[in-house]
């Protein structure tokens, strides 16, 4: 029996909402030995930019093959298109409103199909929930073998949202707080790599917004608790904590703040 | 080898409630290769009617012959039934407490059983937790393929709720908010077919509580931001939104309000 | 088709967060037919306690050979080690902290070895998120059939937490409120069997705090919505719950509050 291949699901809709759950239903109906996996339903509503940045951290992890729906579109029923893209080995299919070129930065997609051929959608589209009518559908088509080119023509690149990227210098690296996750812990945009000749230790002054802290460290426990602390984190970028607590909370402070390091 | 059918689950547990595993680890304990899918466990505590709106507009999207199990049982452990019902190739075990009865407003079940036989409960069953000790067991059975004959003796009818239904006039339509959804959006209960007659245009009035908009639009982005709009939403019915927000925070607006069309 | 063992992750990681996802991908690159259930991820932040009470109340309920997977690990990156523990046909992985001390104080583990192999681990191991580094593959792994005896060596026991226990005397029980559920129901650690020669009826008083209520129920309907009802729940121990409501919310009460049972 061949393996069916993966479908997970990225949305806005909210932890627990039955809009997942008829999206979930439609993928069962046309394959009903599918494996759906939930990444997150905890996309800030209609944040696009938050969406593309869960894609970009999470999806690498899955096994190639794997094909990601993510629905973040507040668009939906006007001119923006569905698009399908491959990349490395993973399937994304999404509204063409930039959730997937965070992805898309680093490396090069190697196939771009607008999804327009109604044959693999629900008989009836409603203008409201292309997630339920088109991307489940198209998603379920594509775990069964669906050869993508049968979606739709290719098109040249996808939307793209402006990226802002870390500042290295001689002696100073300028990021912004770029993601929090649920621990509270601030994720910047400054990756490891960034941090290649940066000093660990006291000289080594990292700012975020008006709160400094000195030395980069390599786990949470490494300082007492209650201590704002800096280091590496899970994403392979530079990650601001408090350990045992809500940074974001403590600090009051939000995705957009700028993060400086010198030493 | 067989498909197993799937089994859904709904209820009022809460997201992330560890009673949710218990229930999964009693139907993997009889049927290892059972899938499940959350429908939601976000039906607000106790909520009978809510259960029963979740379970209409969601489940008639999964396969035939899906096993769809809801537990919102205030009335664990005393004298109310537990039902198996057979409805539209779609089956359903709750407690008979009308959480289906929204279902079976439209369709008629073609069968109703009471569940009565232990044999297909847990060995012990607790006074609390009928989801657990019996509702589970019983799904996970019936998806090995037990007849549900076998269940206990058919009943005439199950318990029902009244369900108001928006009355229609030559030039009016007056509904009720009948659900908020996790964007804020208020469906009513006035169905699409009750505005085939109703003209899209400015000259439709559409009034929510003291708030009132125009015309009936087909899309979320069809009006600019911040504007309160009525479009025919994915479950089928009237839906009131404010584009990129949410109506229900902005207006103050709960379950039961009432919204009256004109024109 | 030998069927794969079920795994199941139980985090602190919130409702919806992305880092359950990567633990997910991690595990269908190594064994794509892998059955995960979620336990839970709404264990509160770091608190080793709480996730060590769901493990116990949860993981019994399911299929003899599943592979429970729990990560609270505030002190992940340091010296705490990593344990595989078997316990009654259950297996369990998780950090060396006392989260497995509750299963562990009724029966004792049949093997505990210390994870130590990184022949089963991803081969890029963070100081930050051994969950996704180390837990998930070696999950992956026994789902497989790898002999636990390849993870490591063995060690004589697990880190323990002080479990609080009822005392119970001639005319009196005192214990603490031990958990709170997702309805607000407060479990105390006042096990049924403690129960079995004290009277159900009016005699009996149950104290929480300075709250008080008469007699030992079977079902939450029992009483009347609004009142203040014992009984024994379903996990086997003394439960407070007002009717209809959140005891949690009514009463101010937190874990670790005192009640007295006399009669």
């Amino acid at each position: 029996m061949t393996q069916r291949r993966l479908i997970t699901l990225t949305t806005d809709f909210g932890t627990g909402s039955p809009y997942v759950a008829a999206m979930k239903g439609v993928i069962f109906s046309i394959t009903p030995a599918a494996t759906i996996v939930d990444v997150t339903h905890a996309v800030p509503p209609q944040d696009i930019q938050a969406g593309a940045l869960v894609l970009a951290d999470t999806t690498s992890w899955f096994p190639p093959g794997t094909i990601h729906v993510a629905v973040v579109d507040p668009g939906v029923g006007t001119t923006r298109k569905i698009v399908y893209l491959q990349l490395a080995e993973q399937h994304y299919i999404a509204p063409d409103n930039g959730v997937l070129s965070r992805l898309a930065l680093a490396a090069r997609p190697s196939t771009i199909i607008t999804v327009a051929e109604p044959k693999y959608w629900l008989p009836r589209v409603s203008s409201t929930f292309h997630g339920r009518d088109i991307m489940a559908p198209v998603a379920a088509h594509l775990s069964l073998g669906l050869d993508p080119a049968q979606l739709g023509p290719e098109q040249a690149d996808i939307e793209r949202l402006d990226w802002t990227e870390a500042r290295v210098t001689a002696n100073k690296i300028e990021g912004t707080v770029q993601s929090i996750d649920s621990f509270g812990n601030l994720v910047t945009d400054i990756p490891e790599d960034a941090l290649a000749n940066v000093p660990r230790g006291e000289e080594t002054v990292i700012h975020c917004d008006e709160h400094e802290t000195h030395g980069i460290f390599k786990a949470y426990a490494d300082q007492p608790e209650m201590t704002l602390i800096a280091l590496v984190g899970s994403h392979g970028r530079l990650e601001l904590a408090i350990v045992g607590e809500s940074a974001a909370m403590m600090l009051g402070v939000a995705v957009g703040t700028p993060v400086k390091v010198t030493w």
